[in-house]
């Protein structure tokens, strides 16, 4: 027995390589092919059109390759609307419910597609029938409903008995991001990849101007920091980057904010003189005396309005009210006041960050840059720095369009970021 | 001015290192020494002594000297009890609180030298005036007591108003881990730093030989295990040697117990299927609806419970009662209902576990070894193996005296271990 | 003004993203297209064709976007002769000669498509014009000719006066390899790129697959092997490997060879005994005192037939008549009376195995791996296990059709590999 | 049975490590030991003396145990003149040769030790019994030499017919580098291992500051350099650094000039423009199309004086006469007219430059950086700059005193070093 099922294709197909993904798909997964229609743009600027009839063995397979074009972009011709089931309890979703991409996506509802709000990856999709929005998202993306129905992504642990959660894969298209169709401008460098052997000042320069042209647009910057940051010793650069306000707002982890106030309290980071290189007395006890110390005054705000602490990087957010997320982790001292020792509680942070950035610097960190990475849409620029390739990779290994990796040194990478925006 | 004060260090010294470190710290700090009396020890085993008088040009100099020495082994010739002072508050520690190494520490109290119970690194010491013991510490440690005084280590977050904690230096007394006597016997070998170049099957062997020697020994072993172990195929073998009784509690992640659930539930893992190396159908998405299965049936033992999981680590876990942590993160899925999400409650966990183990295996996981690691005493055993080469030097390099890492591929170390363990 | 030109495009050009990569180099390069005639196979077996007018503002930029079609196998619809000009001098070429891909090649010869025999990388290709052919190439590729007229790469330092050499980059048609058809049979895993995260023992297993199936064809393998081979105890399993005939060839440095016979004089490996793991008197010295004996003893093949060596990889291939080429370095000690010191004169010798090899491993060695895939044709079968993903991910990335690569610990995939093809 | 010898040590016996060494050697292999004579440093800057009896079951462990001694610095306390051999053929060693480590070294001959120069590792020692020099050693040495008998290392394949060679282990003096006795002046910092978590820009001043100082004590400077160099824009940078006087000799391979000259000749590097980072057209031949200009101009001397070449590193080396050696590799394309091909040969001069060095610089690249290395003296300053930690770990453990590491974006480091030498 042969079953079949047509889907089709549109767009930049050929150069964005969704067709070339779809056919490889189907030939993998044991499926043929017949191309009913082929309309190819007759230039760079025309879209083509391509409408095809897949063929497998057993409805299993068919549904199988199915479900991969789907992921690729191609949609079946006949859609029909998404089916919707309710959720039976808290934090427990219908059996077979869709689990998001982080690709730009539409549900179908009563025949009309509606968009996906706050895309991310691995997520449920919930559509609220419309009228008022209390509940479901926050208050921002409230306001732009206008009171029709309206679909957005819920995590899991987000989901509450009844929220109407779409199940299969029918009346659901996504969109991979296509290739951008020239490499001009600041974001032209962009879709490079990992550039572990480019000359790196040039490359530092076009981050820089990526940076500029963001906040040109009105854009929002996220820097997400790991504590090799400030043992490296840019982290006066960074707090001049806070400070002058091209970074909008910070992410990072308990190690990096006490690091960072260690250097301002002692003079030290992991007990070392970052200037002298000097290893003061009893310089690697300073990280806990410093976490002590910022308990006793209540926190990172109070210790900087107290006048404790006058300089550095969390020193410049609290001055200049760049908010910041200090998530916990297990391998943590103290920790500090202002960390948000829930994972859940932290993500849910991270996650307003996240969707707030429009352009995330990503800065030694594996754990926060993945955490960041997981609440990313695919159409999010990302520039990712670490001094180990392995990292960079892994953390370009997620489908975003718009990211581009540097393999360097932080504590060079910062200092020269820093003088080309700020100096020149 | 010079100042000066009187040292002593005794023990096996010399092939210690610990004379090198001290001799070495004071010229580095700018000091100058004289040796009172040296006594060396006439054959390998018997114990040296050393007396010094150190000088220094400013008393804080000379503090600053005298803290490396303590730090190192050496310890004023004519000790004095040690400061005490209460807490001011709940996790607010005194001023100048002495924190801790993770070697043995003795902390001296009305004349007598009392041990440092439940010592790690970066805590506070907590002296208990006798009798009682009650809300300090653990039930176990509290049952060794005599009703004298005890002291023992806390955590910051953990010092409530009014314990006693120890302050500044005198009074206290380090003595880091001399160098074992020879290289014979099942842990010989475990002095050999990170080896990469050394032949891979007969390290597994040494390896495997630490492991039954302990186990003869009636120790207990603690395994940390990253989601790699399953990606790469070692599953089973785990399973089966916490089913044998060679891994005795297990600490890992969300992500860990995901994946290995993944592979009952679906028979992938990160969506492959490890034996075929097929990619099923929607299986990127396996871990999300695994995830999704475990909460329907309310966390992993009611999965097995019910019947749902059948095989793998954790299936084997729930069966033989080997007790398990998993500690959540900011990067997690879900995360299961058995994942602690709190990052402090997890790290109390972590700290049971780690103070009952009498040898950590550290199986390609870099967060919880290190969260792990911070809890050990500088006299655990530990195993530490992973692919990447700066994991396996950066979790060795805790000063654990008996610690050995191997660079290998745990997708065959596991099997052949298992097969050494069990099989022959 | 405009200039134009047109180009097609033939085969499975879409699942080999062939025509993605065309599309996308025009684009880049600030060119535009029109589609003027496109055909699509109408399923997975059949051919498509795209004929296209290819537009860019200068001839300059053209010819440079022309150029960029050509290496991703897009010629020109009218094709006409290749350019032909004698080299000037020895080891000098004509003025824009043209450089070749490791891609099938052809170039036209009076009006005939010739293939270029002995395809590389970065070579000339020198045409002669029939009848002997002398001089030219080795003897066995004589043997194939009819006496016609024949083409052949030449590396910059072959190249002998007078040479007729291809110029420009008309009459010369590049066929970039396509996707196979499907994932089935023993090679079907090789389209997967670097696997780090893959199941280690089935992947193991898999690669036996690949190696048996190319004897049962009849194929030769190429081991190309490093030090680490050695140190890390897997020998003895790459010994038996050549013995049985998996291996038919060798390719090493005289660090290699060194260590091998090292084991074999003294029974270590940089002087740690392989078995026990002791380290003998003198062990750091055996590496030294072991290319004495041999430079003594004459040669490898005079020390095994005075039974000096008597066991081994290079015993083996003395033995069983396996070739080997040992190419010495800069870093070696000795060198071994066998190795190969002059540069050029090796890459000869290695240019000869990698043309005769059907499948090539490459084990643990990055300068050897690297000299020996720039000899490859993107069509031989490459296998690549190294511990460090950098040094896979820089093998696999030089446009190998069939290559796959294994981040693992050679000491253990040896013996796993060894026990799939020798005792299952 | 037991067998014993007494050996003696002098010297910062404890703070440069070689008591704990020996002691830790003699129990490793077995042996026992009884501490004779004990003479501690009173301060300081007085020398220590022990005289220790070393106790063995077997001749043969004794001399293990007392070879391990002997390359730690003890030695027998009643020494004889070394044993002296004739080489039996042109690069054959007497059987039992002396192998030389890397430390500064005497050897007994007629009741006086000779110091032995050129020492490196590896070697045999051939003592001259005076008057005439001819043929032993380079001139250089010869000028110094008195007419008295003189030492000094050979290679095996240098070795000729009758050179006297020292064999077995009497009458030979090690002395391992003492640690420096402070942390002051522009070396102290030399003695910090690999520093990955440093603050870069201040690690860089720094090393600027060690080599303005060496500079100032009429020192030479031998920088090691790799192709990463020209590709991560430093090449500017460093071609300053020749022209000002702060590199006096080059040491590299093929691809570092064709990179650099290509850069020269076309404007890029790896064919990526290093400054706009565009693709400019055929970009990916320039490496091949720059060799065969320079085979064409005879050699880059010629290209240079021709005007061909108008800048760079090889341009800057040849227009102020600062030597350089092109070693060749077979990952070679070309190669270059002043490529060295021959291992043996280039060994030679990279010898000869090893041994002139006041200060090496190791910039990115592993094999010619261990080449140069092997050459080197254990009192020879080394700075060693990757951006991978394994490759500076591979390189610092050679035993050397003052060598420093630093992990880092070669292409961040040259161009803030020149600005610290040349701009401040």
């Amino acid at each position: 027995m042969t079953v079949s099922r047509e889907v089709e294709l549109s767009g930049h197909i050929i150069d964005s390589g969704m067709m070339q993904a779809c056919f490889g798909a189907i030939m993998d997964l044991g499926g043929s092919f017949e191309v009913d229609e082929f309309r190819i743009g007759r230039s760079e600027v025309e879209e083509s059109y391509a409408r095809l009839t897949v063929f497998a063995d057993t409805e299993a397979e068919l549904r199988s390759i199915v479900h991969e074009l789907h992921q690729n972009g191609a949609n079946p011709s006949h859609p029909v609307d998404a089916s919707l089931e309710p959720a039976p309890d808290d934090q427990v979703v219908p059996p077979d419910f869709y689990s998001t991409t982080n690709h730009p996506t539409e549900v179908r509802y009563e025949g009309e597609w509606l968009p996906v709000d706050r895309i991310e990856m691995d997520c449920a999709v919930v559509v609220e029938e419309g009228a008022g929005s209390e509940g479901g998202a926050d208050d921002d993306d409230a306001d732009d409903s206008d009171g029709g129905p309206r679909a957005y992504t819920k995590v899991l642990n987000s989901i509450e008995e009844g929220d109407l959660v779409v199940t299969g894969e029918t009346g659901i298209r996504v969109r991979p991001p296509e290739r951008p169709r020239d490499r001009e401008g600041a974001f032209g460098f962009m879709q490079g990849g990992v550039s572990s052997e480019r000359p790196s000042e040039s490359t530092i320069g076009q981050v820089a101007e990526a940076i500029a042209e963001t906040k040109r647009e009105g854009g929002s910057i996220l820097a997400v920091c790991g504590p090799a940051l400030v043992h490296s010793g840019a982290r006066e650069d960074l707090a001049r980057l806070v400070r002058e306000g091209y970074v909008d707002m910070l992410s990072a982890g308990n190690g990096f904010a006490v690091h960072d106030l260690e250097r301002d309290l002692y003079g030290t980071s992991l007990g070392m003189d970052t200037e002298t290189l000097d290893h003061p007395r009893k310089g690697h006890k300073h990280h806990i005396y410093t976490i002590s110390e910022i308990i006793r005054a209540g926190g990172i705000r109070e210790a900087v309005d107290a006048g404790l602490v006058e300089s550095g990087v969390m020193y410049e957010c609290v001055e200049n009210d760049r908010p910041y997320v200090l998530a916990g982790s297990i391998r943590d001292d103290g920790p500090l006041p202002d960390t948000i020792t829930d994972a859940v509680e932290a993500q849910n942070a991270i996650r307003e960050q996240a969707h707030e950035a429009d352009l995330v610097l990503m800065l030694s960190t594996l754990l926060h840059s993945v955490a960041v990475g997981n609440c990313l849409s695919s159409t999010t620029r990302v520039i990712c720095v670490d001094i180990n390739p392995a990292t960079v990779t892994q953390l370009l290994d997620r489908g975003s369009a718009q990211a581009v990796g540097m393999v360097t040194d932080i504590g060079t990478f910062v200092p020269i970021l820093a003088e080309q925006l700020l100096d020149e």
